[in-house]
């Protein structure tokens, strides 16, 4: 064997070491995340303002900054058992390739057909949703791991799911669609001719390919105006951190087994739902003084929220229908460039991680995609398994930290978030293989024009 | 909890329970498969006769059908570790959804990038040609699948990997292309250029969109006339099956922990790679008289060698420069329709399962791919997981089985091999959703056409 024996490759908890609670990091925090305003009188909203838009259930869970920890209902525990615990593998491979002295384990999400950990908080939204005894929910999807997750989810409850699809993915990624298809969702392109919002951004915008915020606002409008549903949200929301956490969790609990403590914990950020669940517990620690790590989060150079944006309060949709949140934002109507492969390219963070962040208690990089694919392809090889180009960001750190251990001699235990498979992103693949990808930072006066839609709120 | 506490989702077992050894079904048979023919010589095949198509320690095991159990190399099982064991998983969602008394369980083989069970015997051969000191190995490829794996596990050894791609799939998979080039693979369309018999096949049959026995021939003839380079094959051959036992092999262990007998299992059936991997284990326990079960094989009704075929010497190639098998063929040059949109459109079967076919040991039945959908998509609602077409082919059987015991009220135990995910198949997925798939079931015409090409050889 060529490896330590005493850690497998592959660290499986047992379904009943499935955490029965999720965590809630905000119970733990100093500074508690701002409130979520609302868009016409900028007043902080509570549980009634926000029921038009969201399950009630869900409102509870988005407003609660003080219990520490929320049982998981035992229907979602069944779920859960048939994709979870999810692995947590040492990747001694690529120890080896990297010739380091440092130790690299990775959460892996990517087991379940909606391909990432969406699936985490899909599923609890649509139980909400169900007990609640509405007919269906509504979303936006991007890339398509969420609106899939949300698809499988809603099936599995037996309820109605109408997906709002940013354009270009819509006819970049016909097979995402096909797979929401296939779990019974309705997938429309967005902007559409369906909804106020999508006709007046279409004559806005001819011939527009759309973008998430945009999409955010389809599906809410749609949601608001349709007897029986609601608005689900993959990412950025409090309520979607707590339910990603039982990734940190499981991980923690996986290492402890073990007996391994990780110096660094890397993972990449777009909304924040990835990042926010591996971190929660091990952030925990940190603010309660009971452990001391380093927490990374990574994100793409083409759409750099934490590094380059402001914290301040801002729309967290393109139309301005939605409530604003206090976040690290570049400005509701930044759009990445269309070179941008990958994920990750929503305009605003997650409340919870950018005040942690302004806090001092995590840092941020921001890596080009270049050099993410290169990461990738050499995880891949391996490896043995095809990252999604969001999970790749976090490669990409958790290689160059292995490789600063190789310099310094360190041992160092790196954790980084995998989040899903790449199957669907084969696309972006092709431009790397073909060596047709181009890396793309956005300028000083791009983000200040972007910066200007931001609001100076005093509460 | 909705299900029994006792028996939980799924059933992994640790790393150190991996298999040490292969089971060699073979050892055990009454009957032994008959060899392969020299083409030219229609004489019986032995290593020297195939040492400049197949690696050295491939063709001993390919020989071998005495030794029962023979050992797994460490650096396979190393490998193995990456993503094995694979979950034995308890269908409690379909088993509620079916309404049935039985008991479902079903082995996945998807949880790695190849997306199949081909991985298990790709590693095998990947090895055994770096070991002998080779520079690459080439393949065929149709849906994907098993040159996905082989670019893996070449990927992972370090050596070439040139794989011939049945142009249709080609064309329409090229996220299957970009796969395998992103893990370092050539890939080219099959009937290409590059060969004597490509070139004679596009001259033959101007614009072709080829078949997998004549990508077999461009193969073998680039291993042969190239110097470091032999040619390796993910069903069918004897080795193969071997390989695969390790799907079985696990099957039976983690069914043995919880005390859960079988008694039915089923499996797809193209080249017969998975399915005899599968029951192997089982099979052997059937002709030593020591446990009955039902062993039930499922073929696409559009190209149905077990069903429809005739048990006798055929090559394994449309180009004729492939050895002879004793199987049920369909004629080697028979494609099946272009309206099947899955796999399992080999025009043999594995002479191992053709014999215990033969036998009586076994039992076959053909399904049309309509129906196969349809099952795919009710498990992939209810189950959580998109199969792939080829192994929904066994879900549409265990689902038919299942509801047989809900008519009689017999609690069965049913078992199928679940060999991979529906990714890469959305295109067939598309069609199903839009209400286009046809069914095709060719006529006896047809089939006594493509039976000319049969051989009558005495031994």
């Amino acid at each position: 064997m060529s490896y330590d024996d005493k850690i497998p490759y592959k660290i499986y908890l047992s379904e009943d070491e499935i955490p029965k609670q999720w965590y809630n990091v905000r119970a733990d925090m100093k500074n508690k995340p701002a409130p979520l305003l609302n868009p016409a009188t900028l007043k902080p909203m509570g549980y009634e303002d926000l029921r038009s838009v969201f399950c009630d259930e869900l409102i509870k869970q988005e407003l609660d900054d003080t219990t520490a920890y929320i049982d998981i209902p035992g229907e979602i525990l069944d779920f859960y058992k048939m994709y979870r615990p999810s692995p947590l593998v040492r990747a001694y491979c690529l120890e080896k390739a990297l010739d380091t002295p440092a130790k690299i384990y990775y959460k892996f999400e990517g087991n379940n057909t909606s391909g990432s950990h969406k699936l985490n908080s899909a599923i609890v939204q649509a139980y909400y949703a169900k007990k609640q005894g509405l007919k269906g929910v509504t979303t936006e999807t991007g890339a398509g791991q969420w609106g899939t997750a949300l698809s499988m989810a809603s099936a599995y409850f037996g309820i109605d799911c109408k997906v709002y699809m940013v354009k270009v993915s819509y006819e970049q990624k016909p097979f995402r669609r096909e797979v929401m298809r296939t779990y019974g969702a309705s997938v429309t392109p967005s902007p559409s001719m369906e909804t106020e919002i999508g006709r007046k951004i279409n004559a806005e915008h001819p011939g527009t390919t759309g973008s998430l915020g945009c999409a955010i606002s389809e599906a809410v409008e749609v949601a608001t105006k349709t007897e029986g549903y609601r608005y689900v949200l993959g990412s950025v929301l409090n309520q979607v951190l707590l339910h990603q956490t039982v990734i940190g969790l499981e991980a923690k609990a996986a290492l402890e087994k073990y007996g391994v403590k990780p110096d660094v914990i890397i993972g990449c950020a777009g909304g924040g739902s990835n990042l926010g669940g591996l971190i929660s517990p091990f952030m925990g620690e940190k603010i309660r003084g009971e452990q001391d790590y380093r927490i990374v989060a990574v994100e793409p150079a083409s759409c750099p929220s934490f590094t380059r944006g402001k914290f301040a309060y801002d729309f967290c949709d393109t139309g301005m229908v939605c409530p604003l949140a206090k976040m690290y934002t570049l400005g509701s109507n930044f759009i990445p460039s269309a070179s941008h492969a990958g994920g990750l390219r929503y305009h605003g963070m997650s409340p919870i991680l950018s005040q942690l962040y302004h806090d001092g208690l995590m840092e941020a990089v921001s890596v080009e995609q270049t050099s993410v694919f290169a990461a990738a392809q050499q995880f891949a090889r391996v490896e043995g398994i095809l990252p999604a180009p969001e999970s790749s960001h976090a490669i990409r750190v958790a290689i160059d930290e292995a490789l600063k251990c190789k310099e310094t001699g360190e041992e160092k235990t790196i954790l980084f978030g995998l989040t899903g498979t790449g199957y669907f992103d084969m696309v972006a693949y092709q431009k790397f293989n073909d060596g047709e990808m181009s890396d793309y930072i956005p300028t000083d006066d791009e983000l200040q024009k972007s910066f200007e839609r931001l609001r100076k709120v005093d509460l």
